[in-house]
């Protein structure tokens, strides 16, 4: 058991006067976060919330989102995030599935979380997060000074691309040690500032709340990716550092010039490779771009590629984080590098397990990613091992036809999965939603294939279809695309 | 059990060619250091050395003690730091203690080293350190590849002001964490390079070894403290960061003006607080001084005075790192503001306990160390428990004593403990060594301390003496005071 002092008091008391999270309309210091989140936790007491209770938080991007997951760390319970784009059958499932005995929603979701539980049989409450009671210290005594490493801190499910999704069981450790290896990584400046504009609900906004609190450093907090915020807050609010996906890199560059100041660190970017073509528009904009792998298992980004290397190692994932340690295994033993494995972590960012599943052994965690490691120890991903299809007894993998398809002047986004062939036993199939400003034929998609695919890689058949079946992650979910097909929407 | 990749292994993949270690006469690169010391561990495999064996280092700062601490790491043998200043006796006593099975000792300690075996009916060996063999990989499937960071892997002989010297046992874990607290307070630029002139074999040195292979951090190794060869690396070799005590900084500003580059971020001080005017000096020549605390049981420093607070909070250590607690206990329970009591401090670069010894428990750690807190939470270190004394029920601490003394014109050093008094219990007693340069009468210093000292805090008599008792670490021995009375040595 490792102990360390609760990290939110020990900002308050380092630095009770820095800012601590500074929204477009809020400003909190690191005492005014700690006074809210203590009434805030005052207010769970008294709602009936006990340590080791699972609590499901509902909620958009807000300070009391922050101050809701430290209230309860002061009491011990566990915080379920949940997706705000989950259907009420999904809310559901995820809230009978993690045990959750109270559910805390923000006024955008209230409605739809209380319609959840009407239907259900379960006694789960639901209150506006916003209306939590703000009891003040008498009942301070009973809150936590420590944080327990191997107590487990929050539950977030997997985006589920296959079966039903699993709520990653994440430990304070597991989330301490994720920002002390990024900030290993990145290194930490005195003066950084880091902008969160993804969903706190996900591992990727939510590592940010506690970086805040790790490093006692300020961050901006957005609802969304707003890029006339975004871009203020960068030029005007001495941002250095912002954590983003790739499709909100494409937007910020379409703003040139960008005239970031100097001060400006660069972004971490989630979300598969960057398109040369992006990478050279961000270089020529100084604007440092870290490309990373990461899971909800592995509390944020466990390999991360340095903007120096983009260029030699393109399409690479780098290496893994300091404390951490990243193989590709084939047939149970480690491949040579280059040769493609399924990619398996250690560390003590990893989670160990999922509710109510059998528990992950405490070594190397297999990520379900198909990969691989040069000479030089970079990491490649190439796709999700349930969605590998084997061709004539060749792999074939769908990121890497996707990544050909969407090459194509005229394809806005694609879909490839694989489907029963008599004699290749199965061939891949291509789903492709048109662009709204360039034309193109089956015939044509089929020429591009064929000039850059080896041929048991070029799809059998292309579909035009009008969208892509997406989770509540907007990740594509390849098992649904044959759907389609029977369910229409493809001419 | 926490285990991270091995440190080293980890860094000469991460940045195989960047600079691990400078020397004056040889630069290693993380792939060259991690080669050099795994060669090194393949000799300790052929001189017998297993994993869990004790075996001791007594040499000054050299490159390949870097490699034999790593070398060790490789197989799971601990290592004993030896204090090069040890006389015989009491290296004798300390590889026993230890229960050292083989000693590894530098060119200028070996002869002594030996001498101090010769008598010991022990079978104990030793090996010039730069005379291990060098053994190729073909033993190499045998070293670890992760750290545990609940194992063991340096101890180190506390002073000993009282009593026999203690071997602390610093786990791999309390290293780590000492160095990325460290991180977390100073902020980590991927620019750092960091001055090593303190003796590796106390952990302030050491630490910078960790800090190494945690960071990813290139240092400069010194022999010594060499003034001139100082100046020469912050000003050409872009050194960022020095670690120093009191006196070398004094020695630094007496070549003013420094002009030291702007990327110099400054100096971790240790070794008690800094006088004001020595402060002020420092500020003027825009060299930003980190006062800390710290003991070898805490591996390194555990509070840290930013130089923003050092005028504000003058005498100040500052607030505990971040991972760290710290309080002020007296009789038994916290301490309210600014009154005086025991530190006690909890972090998990705490170390466990010492060898041979009760371990300590799990809570907090007593320092031995007398202080208080103020509002704000900052520390003010007073003295040791040990050194104080009672006078007429008021408490005396000598260290307050004596930085009025050396105040002083005439004064260089003083040292005060107590002595029996039928009237008041005990009394203070001064012992002062002259400068050379200015005349100072024990009337003089009477009435110096009566102009600035509560009257039971005066000395009742005043001895000068040729110099004051110290330990092989050059800490004032405050129980040998009295022996100067009978052996003579005053006049």
């Amino acid at each position: 058991m490792t102990e360390i002092p609760h990290w939110l008091d020990k900002q308050a008391q380092l630095h009770p006067n820095a800012h601590a999270i500074e929204s477009p309309d809020e400003v909190l210091t690191f005492r005014q976060l700690q006074e809210l989140s203590q009434q805030i936790a005052g207010g769970l007491y008294k709602l009936g919330v006990q340590e080791g209770d699972h609590i499901a938080i509902l909620s958009g991007n807000h300070i009391n989102f922050a101050a809701f997951i430290h209230a309860a760390s002061y009491i011990g319970a566990i915080v379920v995030c949940l997706n705000t784009r989950l259907t009420e059958k999904e809310l559901q499932f995820q809230l009978r599935d993690a045990k959750v005995s109270q559910c805390f929603a923000d006024n955008d979701n209230y409605m739809k979380g209380a319609r959840a539980l009407k239907e259900m049989s379960d006694a789960i409450s639901i209150t506006n997060v916003d209306e939590i009671p703000r009891v003040e210290k008498e009942t301070y005594e009973q809150f936590k000074e420590f944080i327990d490493m191997d107590e487990i801190f929050t539950m977030m499910y997997t985006s589920g691309t296959t079966g039903n999704p699993k709520a990653v069981m994440h430990t304070y450790g597991n989330h301490w040690f994720s920002a002390v290896a990024s900030s290993l990584n990145l290194g930490l400046d005195t003066n950084d500032k880091w902008l969160a504009c993804l969903p706190l609900f996900h591992v990727g906004g939510f590592s940010l709340l506690i970086k805040n609190v790790v490093y006692g450093m300020p961050i901006v907090l957005l609802e969304r990716f707003d890029l006339h915020l975004v871009h203020k807050q960068i030029k005007n609010n001495q941002v250095t550092l912002i954590s983003i996906v790739t499709v909100m890199l494409q937007r910020m560059l379409k703003e040139k010039p960008l005239n970031y100041p100097s001060s400006f660190r660069g972004a971490l970017l989630g979300g598969g490779p960057v398109p040369k073509t992006l990478l050279h528009e961000a270089d020529s904009e100084n604007l440092p771009v870290f490309q990373s792998y990461g899971l909800t298992e592995t509390s944020s980004q466990i390999a991360t590629l340095s903007p120096s290397d983009s260029f030699r190692k393109l399409g690479s994932a780098g290496k893994a984080l300091g404390p951490a340690t990243l193989k590709v295994f084939k047939d149970g033993t480690p491949a040579p590098p280059n040769v493609v494995g399924e990619i398996h972590v250690k560390g003590p960012m990893v989670a160990k397990g999922y509710f109510g599943h059998p528990s992950v052994n405490d070594d190397y965690f297999a990520t379900g990613d198909l990969g691989y490691l040069d000479e030089e120890g970079f990491l490649f991903v190439v796709d999700r091992v349930k969605d590998m299809l084997i061709s004539g007894g060749e792999n074939v993998y769908p990121a890497e036809i996707e990544s050909v398809l969407t090459q194509i002047k005229g394809v806005q986004e694609a879909g490839v999965t694989g489907t029963a062939h008599k004699e290749w036993g199965e061939v891949p199939i291509a789903f492709i939603v048109k662009s709204n400003l360039d034309e193109v034929t089956k015939e044509q998609v089929t020429a591009f294939c064929q000039n850059r695919l080896a041929s048991f890689k070029v799809p059998h058949t292309i579909h035009f279809v009008s969208e892509l079946p997406r989770n509540a992650s907007n990740k594509l979910v390849r098992r649904k695309l044959k759907d389609l097909i029977d369910g229409g929407g493809y001419e």
